[in-house]
């Protein structure tokens, strides 16, 4: 697990004065971001230079919390299955300092050869770091 | 059912060329918006006059094909399940003028009373206009 | 002048509850993408086909009135100047049905090869269309 | 001067694989709820506690160079004048490291009763940290 912390920001609230659904998916690519700055020149070195990129093809979003302008985020990022090209991230996400979870979002991609749109192994140094934070569900969860 | 179409702009691609996968939310939110328009003043008049809103607490995304800039999107509106202070939006995104899907989402929403941030049940008219767009599932959809 | 109409979404206000002050660059881009509709392949077939862009040296933003969600926009392009490869778009921003503006934008634009991302003259046909909406500023105009 | 740092992410850049240009007034935005931690609660406290708030009444941007995904930005913010009610932030704008500006922008606030949307006198707080960060621009700077 690779913690990433970040804070809502001014414009990032809708006409409900609560952080919009969608920013969400922002907030964890962000983590995820972060997450691969493990890797040689990070996500931009992967998807700039190598031209491989991680796209989405499922996302499940749970939302418990509201969260308004002058909160604070803490996102945990891990790895609920890796595949040969496909990968579960796991985000979870709470308020800094509280243990309750303000949502749950796991998110699907495939590695793709960006030049092509086809799928494409997961390179070894992208599949080692997804390795060394795997932490499959639990047997049962649904 | 209804439908709403828009073209992806600019701006809503990213640094693999294709739209965003956080955008998709935006995109059937606006679709939510139009969808409400059957409302007396609309998604705005619910949540600025009525101060009742629709937050997510579960989003179901499934992306089939990658977006892109020059794209035009047709999003089909429905609602899976209409309860008493929940509701379940069903959405279908084609390119205008094909019959694949790129993405399909589903949306759960709890009618809430935006001054308190607590759910409540969904006025009159909400529900009305939901019912007149309810598709229940076929038996054995997972 | 080629006018071009948007709402407000839920989405685009802020903390402050009215919208963002950088969400207005973003609607001047829309309402440019529609007057490029006037190009084949519109401003999309020119950026993506023929790999040519306009990308912003100079933006001048006066902000009048605060707008909010719910709101109805009708914003209005012109060219205060063109050159061989840089031209200024000027966008005038009123709620619908109202002549006082909410906010007055100049955006000066350079034609741009986006391979090498170096200007270039101004293709015959974008230019052709921009001094087809040529509006000078009187003489005396700050 | 306060300075912030802030890395571009993927979801930036636009259809011309360049940071699309408005999203630097959301970066200095940033940079200005930054610049603001200073106060007590930070601009959250001033704009949800207080109800006090700094809207746009002008930006004068000059884009430089183009800012690409994988960059990092280092952004500088002083007060370029400090009135009672109006300030003028400045902005700079460069790639970590480097001394070339990438885009210069000046950003006119009037302080604001965020209940009724009018003008107010600066907080002492307030102002006292605009005044610590004065840097008026030289004589015959246009």
């Amino acid at each position: 697990m690779i913690a990433y912390q970040r804070a809502v920001r001014f414009e990032e609230v809708d006409a409900a004065a609560i952080v919009f659904f969608g920013r969400f998916l922002g907030y964890v690519h962000e983590a995820m971001e972060h997450f691969c700055g493990g890797l040689a020149g990070g996500y931009a070195g992967l998807v700039v230079g190598r031209r491989v990129g991680l796209p989405a093809v499922h996302v499940d979003a749970t939302y418990r919390a509201p969260v308004r302008y002058g909160d604070e985020l803490r996102i945990e990022t891990s790895l609920a299955k890796v595949g040969t090209r496909s990968a579960v991230f796991r985000y979870r996400l709470r308020r800094l300092g509280e243990t309750c979870l303000v949502a749950e979002i796991r998110h699907t991609i495939v590695t793709t050869d960006l030049e092509r749109l086809v799928s494409c192994d997961m390179p070894p140094d992208v599949r080692a770091l997804f390795l060394a934070h795997l932490e499959p569900d639990p047997p049962g969860t649904p």
